[in-house]
């Protein structure tokens, strides 16, 4: 595509870095962000500052969202200052938060009318692969706008799948993250039952390390779990919402996710011990704690 | 250490590769085996066949036991002609097969009056690392005992991990298969979620390869869990009662293991669904009738 | 209260026999049903039948629903002809159906402008107390509307429990729904784990009748698993959505509830395997099944 | 039958009150317990006291063994001083204490050779059905002998069930423990999920006491979770004890038990939590603190 013209909401963790690719991968880029002071350090790398999401959608061709919920979503959407006042036919506005696939195709649905396109567009990855562009972008929406997409999405990611119709994004991002949360739980739970039974945390690790088992994840989160020390590159509270999600959709899909299910009272336990804001990793102290671990709370 | 006599007992799918493997490394080798044709193929590459396991261990300096559960572990050992009756001071006896370490620790009280070393060393693997002697041996045990036999074990493995004293490579076994059976069902957990909301396999797998959860064992069982067929790489069967062992352990040690106890469950009902013989991958095929899906039964 | 005009939405095997005590308690009655033909018995009884909700609540000073799930009562609130329209400062309007405590406040919410008050007030038992006028009304809202309508409530009742504000006779049903699903899948558990023991279902049921845990529901289920012949006194998709409202009000409060989100996760298997038009009770086919019974399905 | 004389071992909490019951049911009664204090109350009533096991059983026609877990009945049962040497032919052994069907079995076969009967004979009840005589018994072995033995166990209960050959009284006790663990966990989540949800106890008890639901064992612990406080009836390590007896039991027979393996893994962590001496329903406990309740531990 040429140089269409992008507009981004949702400056947070995860967004602030992924426009800063944008922008650097040379589209001219329009931002919003609620708390205005999230703005600067795009605007001194070169981004325009729209005052409403709509100002935003009118000086762009494609609008990206990078929200937390569904709510988030809904509130920058609609309304007075709403984007879609400023989206007319021809535009695409692209989801790339976390929603249910149901809510993404029911923003489509509203979409639909104004002549816009929807796309959904979760991504896989966080906080890290994030800053250094190389995330994976699960779009769901008709093949030929996610391929001209493409050159924009590869600004932010390593690799985008295509995963079907609009939700169908949003789906795929459900499955990976009801694995993610399950096997760190169950990470957590080959920590607590090593440590009752007398293993070393040296020696559970390196076992892990040369195991069948062993990913980019569990690398990741060793030095979180031995020093149990959490800053969230996912965090917690995050994780506990997309599960729902995930059971949400399973009920209406007629999917049985017993485990996942579990895992997500676990996550909810977690944040009512006050660790929503902790990385999800953290869901590990809720096991030792259960297993009478004096170290795990 | 110089080249001590090996005595091995148990030439299933995995002890007869291994047995192999510990030839081919050029110790000299006595085999034994409960039904006598399995002996054959290695009398023929040079090993030894003993009658009785007495017979086994009066002629070994280190007898290696890789059999199915405590029950036949216990049956080789005591009795008449049991290999404890062939054992004598300053002799090894290495078990690696899986048993619980409670059990381990039992043996090796039994056998230290004789004055006969005892180690538990199962192993992380299966059929394909053990043909290509690239297991990782689990040995819990006197620590001078685990380094002598360590060349022993690199016949046989491509790593050796000290986990701790007796039973602790029994431990460290029990954590590692907790995982690696709450992963195997998570994967069929996301595969029903994904085709009950519309997913192609093509889809889930990019997603999950692209992720941080990529792992040997999810590139693996891919195969099978498309084409819903099971050959067994590592028997239902043993993932049902190595979780049982896990819950067994937890139960003395007070670890709380809600997930692995919830998959044990799992694993039991596609036992008696008559899956104990497929791959353990085939718990799957449990997911995805309780969904529904007419594909999975 | 002198005898107010009462309105009646909704003639399910639950609303009709309501309706009809109703009547029989000497109110009088207006009636709406979408299928107009399960107003003729109503109608023969005595009571005037209603083209539209809105006719039906300007006729009316109560209007009582009892409608299945959230999306119904909205139909019949909302629109043209819904029954808003006809509703006006003064009148009443009492949900007796289940729905989530938020959906709850919602509407009350949104009457309360019309000065329209709102009681929510499902019931706890099914059928059969149904037609003996046997129900126990959980009442949320106002405590004097429930205290004037306690009269009306005891035609189809026999006891009003005034839960707290709008919404928490909604919690309270969503507590008891809880523990009356996990109750009825346990002792399908009991049933599954006597039966492959060796057990014959007249010592089970015998033990059981004779232990603390002995109750109604017990007795009221037992000829449906003896016989394995499961006629819907509470269909299992309601119990299936029941607990999906507990799961989704357990994630906005916080409460963890490891059991009751396990079960919703067994109904919804027994509903995918179409069971969902059956009582409840036959989620005990769904463990027989798991532990291979023959004659589970 | 005429006055057999009764031989008594094991006098807890349980084995105290029923001893006297036998005692006062007018059968001669000869004690044993290993801490010799608690003879003097029965001795004061008219029980003989015996040194050994061994004695007990010379001096007796029928003994009884109410003690905990499978270790102390083998202790009492074998050894030098230990009861078989005092049992005869036609003597009968009764294990009243839970065990597993297949220890019950494993002693019966022992007993076997010396002609003695074993029974197995658990009880439904605890503390104070045992003192008032309103146990419940549930026999496993010939019929002839458990018809034989009635009168006797009617002085400490109100009904006898024989629920099969040897083993199957323990099957049966398995199966009703399982409900039992099960209906408390559900009852703690009821409170938990009503307290977060604003529900005062008093309105939840009263919906509980005015359901289907309603039984003696919910009348029994409302007191205790209502004050927070829970002296044992039933201790906890005993239901802990007793649902890994129902999981060992399953993993034999095939059978899935997912509700009851997800408690056990919550009694677990409520005895990892010290709460072991406490009574069973503490396990509300647990669920209260998961979900962020400060009352609840």
């Amino acid at each position: 595509m040429d140089r269409k013209r992008i507009g981004f909401m949702g400056l947070g963790i995860m967004g602030r870095a992924m426009a800063e690719n944008v922008l650097q991968g040379g589209w001219p880029l329009t931002v919003y962000n609620r708390s205005r002071d999230k703005t600067v350090i795009l605007a001194e790398l070169g981004a325009n500052v729209a005052s409403t999401p709509k100002d935003l959608a009118q000086a762009s061709d494609v609008v990206i969202s990078m929200l937390t919920g569904p709510e988030a979503v809904y509130a920058l959407l609609t309304g007075e200052n709403g984007c879609a006042r400023g989206l007319e036919a021809g535009k695409v506005f692209v989801n790339m938060s976390t929603v249910s696939p149901a809510y993404a195709r029911e923003i489509a649905s509203g979409l639909a009318p104004l002549g816009v396109t929807y796309l959904d567009a979760p991504v896989s990855g966080s906080k890290k692969p994030a800053e250094e562009g190389s995330l994976v972008i699960l779009a769901g929406g008709p093949k030929e706008t996610v391929e001209e997409l493409t050159p924009l999405f590869l600004s932010m990611g390593k690799q985008v799948i295509h995963c079907g119709d609009v939700g169908q994004g949003s789906m795929a991002k459900m499955g990976i993250n009801m694995l993610l949360g399950t096997m760190m739980e169950a990470l957590g739970e080959m920590l607590s039952f090593g440590r009752a039974g007398g293993l070393s945390d040296d020696v559970l690790f390196e076992v892990l390390h040369a195991s069948t088992l062993a990913c980019g994840l569990f690398t990741l989160k060793e030095k979180m779990l031995r020093e149990d020390y959490y800053p969230a590159q996912f965090p917690l509270k995050h994780m506990a919402k997309d599960l729902k999600y995930a059971v949400d959709t399973a009920y209406e899909t007629g999917a049985a996710i017993p485990g996942a299910a579990a895992m997500q009272q676990l996550y909810t336990a977690a944040k009512a011990k006050d660790m929503g804001e902790m990385d999800f990793s953290a869901v590990a102290k809720v096991l030792l704690e259960l297993s009478g671990s004096k170290s795990g709370c």
